[in-house]
């Protein structure tokens, strides 16, 4: 009965919301980004906005999505936009109030000029990562459902591993990983999987080559799947053949690294402190300057989400977040190792969702 | 050689985009639609600005991606940021002029504002869809991309016809349809697959789910994948078993449509014109109110861009455009029927990229 709990745990957030709406004097909020949308009402269209004023929330969409959105949602007006959504609001059906905000982080400049311009010229309050407060901490149902996600994910990974030779792709490898997750259940990827052998593992977000794989290098493999709209992630790095002495000892240091990430994370330390951490590690083993990335994200609804941690993070971190712990080390044109994996903070620290193996696979 | 093709073309793009903004008082412009940044340096990644400033162009993008934009890009000027681009903005190396434009429809509020700030409370033109008239006519070597993107999807569309049984799911014809895309060269599909059966037919943008194939019922299939960054679009509908009377009678409609439109199309009428032609053949039937979406939008590096074919569009049609002629027809809790060419306007009229038969398939 997840279904009905994520149900009864979306009015209260919908309360949760509402008064801290109240508390920062907003009578009315304009929600343009999808993902908070499908995470607050179960919606998955492509086309919808979502007004929260007078304690409800009203659910925009289009003619295409009439069926779905029945079929998603349940308790909360819907309304199949005939016109633009400015001209709707300006119809007086819904209390705007005297204070209307707009998420200017997922709201273009245009789409906020022909609101005000359809509203009377009206001006509106800017927030930004309003919902991340809320989001960041995951409920049990939401957790289900990316422990799926990695389940799937994981066997996946075993199954490509196995595939890896010399006569193969990295565009193969890449085939194959969204090809099974969709078999084993999921909706699609999380991302397109990153497969990266050879001089282009040391290229953080390399896309796929029609490259075969070549023996004496490491391979990088990124990968995550969704599963009833939430999220997986995971990386790990594989030899193929035998790889330099200074590989090895590249692939040890991260996975030094992600498991003092492991071991160091705790609820009510910043997420800078988290990074800087690992960060420190690596800068003293020498590799500072190669690892140009932070240290994870959050996973929920969407892949990246909050909390962000890095060096540039600001803040704390909770018991019921899920996020990524994934140090890298990349010398360009030469390798890169990557290894990630999710975890949850709980009270003991964190506690990983991935079981596979980080000690280094040879092939 | 058509990479060189299409270098020299983006070439002389540049040097008409320049133009444009001379005549408009525009001294610089800030491009943030990452579509927009491929179509015209080749740079792909998820992380990208564009600085059209003094006769060049700047490209900004981060540590992730500082092997591959040397890799995609030639003869433009790159910057791995290492802060936040207004900062570097604000540096003076780069001449702003008195007139910034920003793209308000590929610009969060969030984003103009900061850069606001960071450049002393500047404030910005607004341009929209600034470079549609650009990047709707297509190029040669555009096309060819386009072209390969089609053949694969007709090759993938009839063998996932030959695996349509009682036996199988959406989900399953849905999984193929990726595979094979890829496995064929595809870099992806160009959006998630629709698979739709029984009265899922009707939601024209069903997600496929898992329910098995139900005879007796018409199966909508939309597909499409990317070759070099171009995408395909097409969509079939095909009978499984023995379909109701007033299911075949709507398929012809739809059918008959949909070559209304293929014939009616001419460069110099207007889009809105095209689609009335086929939305008022489609009334006559007695099914207006069952086509609720427009007749079909532009095919380029993005899958739905300029120009738009619909009640509300107000453009012209020229020679060079590409774009989908896509009638549907959707029965609520019964069925649909939607059949979906890509076109390139040429001096004949619309010369459609696929040659799979619109024939009603019934298997």
């Amino acid at each position: 009965m997840v279904h009905n709990h994520l149900r009864a745990h979306r009015t209260v957030l919908l309360g949760k919301i509402f008064r801290k709406m109240a508390a920062g004097g907003i009578d009315s909020l304009f929600v343009t980004d999808l993902a908070t949308i499908r995470w607050l009402t179960g919606f998955s269209g492509s086309s919808a906005r979502l007004l929260l004023a007078g304690g409800s929330a009203v659910l925009f969409t289009d003619f295409r999505y009439q069926e779905q959105v029945r079929s998603e949602t349940s308790g909360i007006e819907t309304v199949i936009l005939k016109e633009r959504v400015g001209v709707i609001l300006s119809s007086g059906s819904w209390p705007l109030g005297a204070c209307m905000a707009m998420q200017a982080d997922h709201i273009t400049w245009d789409e906020m000029q022909q609101l005000s311009v359809a509203l009377g010229n009206r001006e509106f309050l800017a927030v930004s990562s309003f919902f991340d407060e809320f989001r960041e901490l995951k409920h049990l149902a939401e957790i289900e459902k990316m422990r799926h996600a990695v389940e799937i994910s994981e066997t996946v990974l075993e199954e490509v591993i196995a595939m890896i030779s010399p006569d193969v792709t990295e565009i193969d490898i890449a085939s194959e990983i969204s090809y099974r997750h969709r078999n084993l259940g999921a909706e699609k990827d999380s991302f397109d999987p990153i497969v990266a052998g050879g001089i282009r593992s040391a290229m953080p977000h390399a896309r796929p080559t029609a490259s075969k794989l070549e023996p004496g290098t490491l391979i990088v493999i990124d990968m995550g799947c969704v599963v009833e709209g939430y999220a997986s992630d995971q990386t790990r790095t594989v030899a193929l053949g035998n790889i330099p002495e200074e590989a090895r000892r590249v692939y040890r240091t991260v996975q030094q690294a992600q498991q003092l990430g492991l071991d160091a994370a705790r609820a009510g330390m910043t997420a800078r402190e988290l990074d800087a951490e690992v960060r420190s590690f690596i800068a003293l083993e020498g590799y500072g300057e190669a690892f140009g990335h932070g240290l994870g994200h959050g996973v929920g609804i969407e892949v990246h989400e909050a909390p962000r941690v890095g060096t540039a993070s600001i803040g704390t971190l909770h018991e019921g977040m899920v996020f990524t712990i994934e140090p890298g080390i990349y010398l360009a044109g030469r390798f890169g190792v990557r290894i990630e994996d999710m975890v949850l903070l709980g009270p003991g620290g964190a506690e990983p969702f991935q079981q596979f193996t980080k000690e280094l696979i040879e092939l």
